[in-house]
């Protein structure tokens, strides 16, 4: 029984799309917030910010997704690890977790379920977040995923909206995950022969335990690289921080398979819909049409994206490899200019 | 389109049964939890105590369920205020809830999803939480939800396992959702005719509002009534706390309809499970058929059960009837017998 077989869209592509989704929001009226809500989860994606006191807020947010890979475990250890990056993102440290699950108890053995909350309980274990509870149901398509509350200092928080000129890109895992899990999903190669990019998902975005108070000031902004690709959240980062995100194409980390599957088509609809989020907005001097599709290949559990102070840029990157050992600089801040993203 | 006819099983019906999850949670190592987790979640249904400070908690809870009514603003309140009310439950003031949405875009117009999101958005603002986000799927049936988190002082919280010898139960709303929305499934009646059963489920389960400190503190314990009725949740309380809960079946309030549906027979799989779940440790003197299932019968956003020191239950239920018209005095608490709980 492989889990993708399961499912029609896997991970993130069976979100709701953002253009679809804005659609419906614009017609909803929302609460109003209260004064301490510092940051809104707006697009129905981000971590919320809510402060409980001048030295503390919490740091809030909700995935779950259908299965990305066949191995029930490895799905799990995937979806936290995904839910956790959100807290992390925010330059915050996740707390608790609740677990929301939607299991079909007719057709999947209850193992499968077993093996699924075990590996996101050893992510949990690991980024020492207390499970506190969730909520299952019986449904027709297996979905994992996290609501995750952390903690973050109000005046720390690395927001989209920080990104300085001058400041260094540092990417912390290669890109690549869409179109390799696409190639998965179509039975074009196995696990066995995408353990790193399997390795890579299943990995938390942890940073701030790796860096001295200082280092961690040294991030102005940062951002964590998912459904839309790292043009469209290069492209969110630019437009909040009123800056230009300027990358180069060879720098950026890929896995090696991503390549290989994306010669092979292995494309999802995602790799169109992020190419249209940004065409106004982006420059690519490439002529390759792979080196445009790593752009858009959507991620799930991907890297983060951290804007950071220059002259902190290399000590901060080489604490960074200690766990991300492909983590890389792969771009700089400048003044805004007609384009949000430039990649040369 | 009738919401109800577009899934299998509707509300709390849909989730994984208890036995079925306590086998599966048995066969997973969580991960350890840090002393500020003062109430665990556990079975997946409760809210988590979580402490920030010495004068500050945090009160999780997680739900989402499939639609239950039919008319697609209606099922959002009813989803919110059945979330909400975990909160309420543990003496909680709710704060921040994130959406959890699978939504089938192939086959609903997105004007439901607007009014679904509505209905919700509304009794967040007259609870006064702030909404800060969720996640969106897209889905083969329409799931909806919220998580939440809310405030409690750590040393009020009304858990389950206070309830005193002598203390007075209150239940703030009548019972029978379960077989009267069973009918409404069976398209046996609709929504027009169970109008006082919708606006009750509708209801936040808000009372601490109405309260002066001094009654709050004169709550000892609560539950909230929903999916495993009033005898399983009365059983958990009673377990929780060792002692016995007395109830007078007459008091117990019910819907007008829950005896007429009950007589058509319209019942959930969940009658039967409460029904095995608590067989050995219940005692029911009647013995009228429907008088046993009104007890077994499976609650959405059902009412809170108080155990309230005596001397102020008079003063409090005076309080919450300018809310909760149908709240009523039901029994009371007595010393551990045989039974955790006996209804004459």
């Amino acid at each position: 029984m492989k889990l993708t077989q399961t499912v029609q869209k896997g991970g993130c592509a069976a979100k709701v799309a953002a253009t679809e989704l804005r659609k419906i929001l614009s017609q909803v009226r929302f609460p109003k917030s209260d004064p301490n809500l510092l940051v809104d989860g707006g697009l129905f994606d981000d971590a919320a910010i809510y402060k409980v006191s001048s030295d503390l807020a919490l740091v809030q947010t909700l995935d779950f997704f259908t299965p990305i890979v066949d191995t029930p475990k490895l799905f799990g250890r995937i979806a936290a690890a995904n839910s956790l990056s959100d807290v992390y993102a925010m330059g915050g440290e996740p707390k608790t977790a609740m677990a929301i699950l939607a299991f079909p108890l007719a057709t999947l053995e209850n193992q499968v379920c077993i093996d699924v909350l075990q590996g996101a309980s050893d992510v949990m274990s690991e980024a020492q977040v207390n499970f506190v509870g969730g909520h299952s149901i019986d449904d027709d398509t297996l979905k994992f995923g996290l609501s995750v509350t952390g903690y973050v200092h109000p005046d720390h928080v690395w927001s989209n909206a920080k990104a300085q000129v001058g400041d260094v890109l540092i990417l912390t895992k290669p890109l690549g995950t869409g179109t390799v899990t696409a190639a998965l999903k179509r039975q074009e190669l196995s696990e066995n022969e995408m353990e790193e990019v399997l390795n890579s998902m299943a990995q938390c975005n942890r940073v701030l335990d790796l860096l001295t108070p200082e280092e961690a000031l040294g991030i102005h902004a940062a951002t964590d690289i998912t459904g839309f690709g790292l043009a469209g959240h290069s492209m969110q980062m630019a437009k909040a921080s009123e800056k230009t995100l300027r990358f180069e194409m060879k720098k950026l980390p890929q896995f090696a398979l991503a390549q290989v599957c994306l010669e092979k088509k292995c494309l999802t609809k995602a790799h169109r819909t992020n190419a249209e989020y940004t065409q106004n907005f982006l420059k690519v001097q490439s002529e390759s049409e792979n080196d445009r599709l790593i752009l858009f290949d959507p991620q799930t559990s991907g890297g983060l994206l951290l804007s950071v102070a220059p002259e902190m840029a290399e000590a901060i990157l080489r604490k960074l490899n200690k766990r991300f050992s492909r983590a890389t600089q792969v771009g700089v801040v400048q003044p805004r200019s007609d384009f949000f993203a430039i990649i040369d």
